[in-house]
Formats: C-alpha cells, structure tokens, sequence
C-alpha cells in the first residue's frame, strides 16, 4: 500500500501515484459530462447510480481523514486544488506555463459541466478559473498569497470549449511586498488558435502575516 | 425511452427523471470525493477507473449532443448549471430560498473537492457561488441577466464545510431596469449554525438587447 500521508514517498511512488490518480480524475470527468447529457432511461441511470456507489466504497476502504490540504508541505498538495488539481475531477483541469517574463498562461476545455447561461461557461466558473491564473502569476513573481479581493469584468459570453488566460503581477509598491495586484484575461480559443477577449480581471494577492513569519523561520 | 430533447415530456416522466438523474448525481459527488482522498493503492485505482470508463459508455448511448442548455425553454434547464444543476455532479449543489422580501438565502456543503489552500475553499469556488447568488437574487426581483461585472471582497478565509449566501437586488435606476446591481455575502455555518462573514460581493447583471426584446415578442 503506498500511502502518502504517513510520510514522503519517493519519487516513483509519487510518479506511479500521478499517473495513476489523474488518470481516475480525467475518466471520472468524462463521467460527470455524461451525467449531464445521457438520455439513457431511468431505469439505467437507477443502475449506473448502483455501480457508482460500490466504486466509491472501494476507494474509501483506505482514504484522507480530511481534505488533501492535510498534506500541505508536501509536493502533492496542488492534486486536491478545485481548479487544477491533478486528482480532482471537478477541475477542468487548467494547465499552466510559466512564462520567463512573469506571465502566468493557463488553458482548459469546458466541457457541458462548466455551463451557465445555454451553450456558454457559467460566469462563476471563469471567476474560478482567472482566481486561480491570477494567483499563480503572483506566485510565479515569487509574490504568492491569498485572495483579498477580486474584480471580474465580463466583456463578451464565454462559449464552453477551449479557453486561455494570461496574467501578470504588476511591479510590487515599495514597503507593501506582501500585497501582489495581478492582471489577467479569459480568452476564447478557436480552432485555429484565434483568441476572443471573454472576461478581464484584476486581483489582489495577499501574504498574511503569520505565514510570512513562518517562511521566515524555515528560511524561505 | 424517456427523451427531452425530441419535445415536451410529461410532469410525471419530469419527475421521474429528476429522482434518477439527481440521485445519479449525488453519487458521483461522493466519487469525485473519494478520487481526491483515496489511499488505495495505483493498481485498485486503475481498476476502478476501468469500471467508471465503462459506466460513462453506458450513459453515452444516447446522450444530447450538446450541454444542457441545448434544452433552454424547458423547465430542466437548470439541471446543467455549474452551480446549482440537478444533474451536474460539479455543482456542490447549491439550493436557493428566495424570500418574499427580494433576499435570496443559498446553502452548500463545500466538500473536499472545492479546495483552495489547505482546508479552506478555493477562493474562485467562493466566487462561483457568489456569482450564482448574486444572478438569482437579480431573477427574484424579476430582472434576470448575464453578469457584467462582479467585485469580491475576502474577508476571511472560508473554511470547507457547510456555506451559505444571502443577496438582494438594488432597487432599479430610473430608465436602467435591464441593469441590475445585487450585493450578496457568503458566511461559513458552524454547527450550532452561527454564521462568520467570508467574503462579500457586489454585481451587475444585464439582460442584453436581443433577449429583452424576444422576451417583449413573447409577451414575457
């Protein structure tokens, strides 16, 4: 049994771990997208729900006693995150590079489970999508925090399907390096690449002064 | 064969088809949970991913070609919502009590999936929520819209757990009633049912023009 909570684990648990647990998330986000969709009878929806259920126990018989924040400290928390997280299928998932320049350019598909208004991303859902590009821009500036506010301007519908966004920190003010204000954009992507302005944002990231103390402990 | 999309079904086929679909998913918010905290071994989570692989098959057999809001104009609508959607297993789900007074009060249980920083909802979760409130507190003063912009204020961090929003509608601006500004809160709920205020939210919801005035043709 390899268990990550009980201690590290070497790198080719972690890999085997990865690739095995993302791989339950991607084919569990696929059956989230047909439990909107299927028009198959009651009866087998009844039957689908029976067989969902005995999966479920089967992954319980050994599990977190709470959220994977539990494991916090180690290089496996980003797999629990709601937006990106590599064994969590509510995350499209968003994936992101890191640019040299301190942009942050994410993508993800949205698939029929993100929708809001008919045919378009639930306006939340870009919120949660450009919080979290925002915060790994301001992370990426070495300047990571927690949102302190965050304000969303919808310029254009966002179809589901595939999206982009791009965000940068702004330079720090002098004396205030614990406040991070990011700019970002959700973009529509088409199928030859061509990028449509959908919702801007700008955020303000904030180190609070208790985990800033500790990195200043541990050296970091 | 129970099918919407082909036309009208009746209240009793409607009804039936919500117990299935939202008990189906109710179960697959437990999976998503259990894929996130399992600690069953990358063999057993192969093997359960197989098994969900062929469950998704099985809904696919006949299944809308699009998202739900290829069904706009019935009453089902809603059950594709990535907020408060019936049959959407991303959905926490959140479940509104509109009050004769305009407020519009909302309840969640935020489980592990919905992880921002260790133990604690992902700030963009927050804003999803936020940004459904807000929306349905335009539709109770009976000026629905599309989110124009929304501003989100962190006051503190929101625990996982159980959630609940309250939002009421500005009263109109003479000669800007497609215009809607809602201000709404989030609070964490402990168990004796104390409140903490989280985050705080103001909006603008729009109805754009060409929904107002189909609306006017249809005598809405």
């Amino acid at each position: 049994m390899v268990s990550w909570i009980d201690g590290p684990i070497t790198d080719e648990e972690t890999a085997r771990l990865a690739a095995s647990g993302g791989a339950l998330a991607t084919s569990v986000r696929e059956l989230i997208d047909a439990v909107v969709r299927s028009e198959v009878d009651p009866d087998e929806l009844d039957s689908v729900r029976g067989e969902v259920e005995a999966l479920t126990k089967r992954l319980r018989v050994q599990q977190l006693p709470g959220s994977f924040g539990e494991t916090y400290g180690t290089s496996l928390h980003a797999w629990g995150n709601a937006a990106m997280g590599l064994r969590n299928a509510i995350a499209p998932p968003m994936e992101s590079t890191w640019l040299e320049d301190g942009t942050v350019v994410s993508e993800a598909f949205l698939s029929a489970a993100y929708e809001g208004p008919p045919g378009r991303a639930h306006g939340g859902v870009s919120a949660l999508i450009l919080d979290q590009a925002l915060g790994e821009a301001a992370h990426a500036a070495q300047r990571p925090g927690f949102t302190a506010w965050l304000t969303l301007s919808y310029r254009n519908g966002t179809p589901l399907g595939r999206i982009r966004t791009r965000a940068k920190a702004k330079p720090p003010e002098p004396g205030k390096e614990h406040k991070t204000v990011v700019e970002g954009s959700l973009y529509s992507v088409a199928d030859d690449d061509t990028e449509t302005l959908c919702v801007e944002a700008e955020g303000m990231f904030v180190l609070p002064r208790a985990v800033r103390e500790r990195l200043a402990r541990e050296g970091r």
